[in-house]
């Protein structure tokens, strides 16, 4: 399986290019919406979606003159209508709307749609063949089993959004697969880098959501900071690029300037640095095969002075650690993976359980999950879906015993 | 013209590749040579020379199987026969003969025979089409005005293998050329990085051999102190890349781990790190348009630490502002940059000047050339090395009166 697209594979680059974004009013669908508003000359938008915000999807329908628009909460499809009266914007609301948006004819598909119902619509794009940028974590954390192939099988073109991955692949351009010798992807270390593991343990919803670099959602920040974000990033760049776990390494960068490196055979370190703005990697994906003009600040090494790096400490943060043996047991295990730290994030946020029972949840759900034999193969996205609802009632059904072992 | 090659553009990568070297016995020639032997399956020695050392020459010569030698003395023939008595290598001595060992139908050839010298060998392997592994400077800078369509014409491939240019070349193969926006060189900032001004100007010889990082010869280390390589390099890269003086940039990185960095467009910066060892720039030199094995220790960035950036001062290193004055005016004043060069660097090594007279030569050599309206393209060998002659006689003629300033 090539999983790395090969820069010649050119769509048609000249004129217009179609796009749709799913989940157009979050963080990376503001980000996208912003590099599509600067050459407005270059893109057709097709379809915009939103989970519920639909006076914000309303109003980039109209500002970019979509074909269609989709929200996710089926109850606001009068609200919708009534946003949009008096144009001829096409809409619907639901899981199946969503879903409907990605099988539009766009050349190009930002997948943004968060957590598991990101799965179905990405599948869409994906299964006609279409260019989609992925920053859904899910398709390849949850699904990645079998979400390559299918990419494969339909000639479709997966380009990875999120800046660690989307280094990755730019770096992946200096060498062929086989002369690839690891792969490093970079973590801040999140606001507890430097702390001691016992004040980790007590570390409030407060202190986990002061992330040092990035704006970016409240369950992506804690993720951040518990460092399983890095561990989801590190099961995304096994299935997006082939790799063994033993292909990945993760150096600690608390600067978040170089986001990702690849090591070749012949001790070159292939890297892509640029200022921590989601901006960067979108206008790659937008523009791949080719360049265009970006929009986030340009990087100066000088202003900044310095990058550290540090090895990360799998004691301090076994979430990262777990994501290793979540992809060396296979068959649905980083689903669960993912599962279960879902369910241990919103018990933090809840103030159910202390921060550091968080990977203790995950670390027990893996096991019991495993014990009970539940290890399976995944081949479509129904199967993953049953994984990560299974997953979350088997941790939702630990959580007491962690919450008490904790306290 | 198209100064960057296409990686599509393959030669016979699979079998045996034959190779010359030549300047086998320098530094460039011993990481070279390190890495022939680490795969002698894959490499027929065609040729090799030295300038004077006969003894390493038929070392090499008998390990390789070498198929020809040549030594640049010409006094030494006899002594280079007497060496290799009783195989069947043949060999020639003087100019001629290194000429002759560049015109040999070797796949890749090592052009690493210093200074001006290097010349006329770089260019008889170039005018037959070869895969040309460039470390001599002088090509570019002296010469670079003709050099690369020479090149084109030919159908060679220029291969970069200095560090920073081999870094660039690498980090080029993630973007076209109109998609690069500018490249950036790394500079050690050299022994003198931190000194004040006068200190600088009064430096010793024995200081400014103390190079941090790298292991290199005597010239090649007084002109990192004075941050005339970085001046050269930005000429180098100038040629090579095709790029105006506005589109290079240097940055001073002491740790020498970022070798040099392209910004593209979209705001990526792709850059290639590696550890300080010329092995791995020849070794990509080596595998294009494929890599090989590497002989360097790989990078380990957590061991390092931290690295550090910041921006060149041209008042305390005038050198270098004076390459970019250099490339600007063109017609052969980087030819007369270098030569000036030379000369005070020799005279600094003579302790005839002080360390701080090495630029105020070079900027007065400039000045009265382009004064006496000596300007003009250059289009032959010829050309430059009469450019390259006369530049020295001006800057010996004006060495007295610069002397006399400094004291």
């Amino acid at each position: 399986m090539s999983a790395v697209p090969l820069r010649n594979a050119r769509v048609a680059a000249s004129g217009v290019r179609s796009v749709s974004v799913l989940g157009a009013t979050g963080s990376i669908g503001d980000s996208t919406m912003d590099l599509l508003r600067a050459s407005p000359e270059r893109y057709q938008v097709e379809a915009l979606t939103a989970n519920t915000n639909v006076a914000g999807l309303a109003k980039l329908a109209k500002e970019f003159n979509a074909r269609f628009v989709a929200v996710a909460d089926p109850a606001r499809l009068s609200e919708l209508r009534a946003a949009l009266a008096g144009t001829d914007i096409a809409c619907g609301a639901g899981e199946g709307a969503i879903v409907e948006a990605a099988e539009r004819p766009a050349d190009w598909v930002m997948a943004a749609v968060a957590g598991a119902a990101g799965l179905k619509p990405a599948l869409a794009a994906v299964d006609r063949g279409a260019h989609v940028a992925l920053a859904n974590k899910e398709c390849l954390v949850c699904a990645g089993e079998f979400f390559m192939d299918r990419a494969a099988k339909a000639g479709a073109t997966i380009l990875p959004a999120d800046s660690e991955h989307n280094a990755l692949f730019q770096a992946l351009a200096s060498g062929n697969r086989d002369e690839l010798t690891k792969v490093i992807i970079t973590a801040s270390g999140g606001p507890f880098r430097t702390w001691a593991a016992a004040d980790i343990e007590q570390a409030t919803l407060a202190q986990a959501l002061k992330h040092p670099n990035w704006s970016m959602g409240q369950k992506i920040t804690i993720d951040s900071a518990s460092m399983m974000n890095k561990g989801l990033e590190v099961i995304e760049a096994s299935w997006l690029f082939a790799l063994s776990p033993d292909e990945i390494d993760v150096v600690v960068h608390p600067q978040s300037i170089i986001h990702g490196m690849v090591e070749f055979s012949d001790r070159s370190v292939v890297a892509q640095l640029g200022s921590p703005d989601m901006r960067t990697p979108i206008a790659h994906c937008l523009g791949w095969p080719d360049r265009i003009v970006g929009r986030a600040a340009p990087l100066d090494l000088a202003k900044i002075g310095t990058l550290t790096f540090e090895a990360p400490d799998y004691a301090r943060f076994p979430g990262l650690k777990l994501a290793y043996d979540a992809l060396r047991a296979g068959n649905g295990a980083t689903t669960v993976y993912n599962a279960a730290n879902e369910i241990a994030v919103a018990a933090f946020i809840a103030q159910r359980i202390r921060f550091g029972a968080i990977a203790r949840l995950v670390e027990e759900t893996m096991n019991s999950w495993i014990r009970a034999g539940n290890l399976a193969p995944l081949s479509c996205a129904d199967d993953a879906i049953a994984v990560d609802h299974n997953a979350r009632d088997m941790a939702a059904a630990l959580l007491p015993q962690i919450a008490a072992k904790a306290s």
